[in-house]
């Protein structure tokens, strides 16, 4: 338990490191920086939370803003080094978006979500943090385009909730679950793979 | 009450026809297509509810989330007859705002909202899908374009608060007033209507 | 804590004002007018309401949308005057956004949020009516442009957050946090002064 707990700040700093990275780059000044890096990255916890009609967690517990407060100052400190490491980011975030996802799932069914809803507000918590730091930069949101991300939540969660009609340890699940998401998203970026889509731009 | 229920569901595939074809329409893949389907559909509803403190209907009741999967999928498999049945798709969208702001004013007050509150989340319940559609396709939101769109949606819930002053049934009151939405939307498209600006663009 | 409520009426007017003109600019209808003055005034507060689990405060008390509605109606009535009033709208938002502030923190730590969300959340009410407003107009917000705004109201909030450590009359706290906000916003704009930014746009 304690060590999902310091997963989950962990995951919200790196959350917070790709929000400001985005902001950093853009020539946005230090307070934008600091709030883009919020926004990703209680985005999406936040809306799930919201819709589940709970209180977010970062409302009570302060340790999640510091630990977005710390991301952002790797962000602006490590601007420059950041770019050589954009390797071990992606492979951080890919981590990141699994174990977000996962946890996303299991909130939703604790809070009595239908299983299709957990699926989609699992899917949530990961993804929709990018979408409002997207929609704020005034970008079409990176989920709407080619790259397969969102959809490597989708699988991760629909595979949780497949696999909690079996008899199986949740940490287990949690484990193989996570791992589909990561699975998905690295191969689809190393293979440069992607979805079709319905009518091909002109 | 059962009726009400299955136009519910049918009004929320409607929408999520109408969020996935937009995404066809700029080349964005099937699962962006979902995605843009899911949050036209319950976008709207779920703001109202959001407002009201209570949980949306969908995070429980699964039915509404495979009403939007059906819809996509229909989206999808007739993705090219559907443009022949644009006009078909209008009317079903005329009928559907008309519906989802009447359901909308209803669910508010209920809810104990105060009667001009109940006005502005029956207009919400109709078009903050699309608002948030257009703003996810990074487009000035239709609603704020040229079209009356949501002013239709304003007159009905209007008419509908109007109309609980006095002795009426609310299921002719609900009739009467989804018509205003119908009628006002239908009449300013069939005449290419608009309400004027305060200050022209130059 | 009867002028408390008259202020909060006015200040939303105020917003409300700021709204429907960014609207009017655009060559947007009255009714879209009418909808931007409405986000834009209780955008922010409805943020922190739904972060805070509570109903926002515009849903029961009518008052607030009927000032909104008197905003937006002098917005279009005096639209051509308005622009020469640009300085003392500027002074009155430079008030209005520390008045916000304030209150903004002040109900978060009514609601038992942590010290460090009462600062986020102080800011957002402050401020996120301004983002929505710009994000549903297509532009980059505001705060994620050079000015200092959203800074200012956080250099308010972390002010009023540190005198609560102290025996200090709340009155006298809230005078002074909001004169922080005010000076900072109003010697930023009168000097010309900018946050530094990681990395200038080439």
């Amino acid at each position: 338990m304690e060590l999902i707990y310091y997963i989950d700040l962990l995951g919200t700093m790196v959350f917070a490191i790709s929000g400001a990275m985005a902001a950093n780059r853009y020539g946005i000044d230090i307070f934008g920086a600091t709030f883009m890096g919020f926004v990703t990255a209680i985005g999406g916890g936040s809306l799930r939370d919201v819709f589940l009609n709970i209180r977010p967690v970062w409302v009570e517990d302060g340790n999640y803003l510091i630990a977005i407060f710390v991301g952002v100052f790797i962000s602006i400190l490590f601007n420059k080094q950041l770019d050589s490491f954009a390797r071990t980011l992606f492979l951080f975030d890919a981590l990141g978006i699994g174990f977000f996802t996962v946890v996303g799932v299991e909130k939703s069914l604790a809070y009595e979500s239908s299983a299709i809803a957990a699926v989609m507000l699992g899917m949530f918590s990961a993804c929709m943090g990018g979408v409002i730091r997207d929609v704020l930069m005034n970008v079409t949101p990176l989920i709407l385009r080619k790259e397969i991300y969102a959809s490597a939540c989708l699988a991760g969660a629909i595979t949780y909730v497949l696999l909690t009609f079996i008899p199986l340890d949740p940490n287990l699940n949690a484990f193989i679950s996570a791992s589909v998401v990561f699975g998905i998203r690295f191969l689809s970026v190393r293979y440069n793979l992607s979805l079709p889509t319905v009518r091909p731009i002109n």
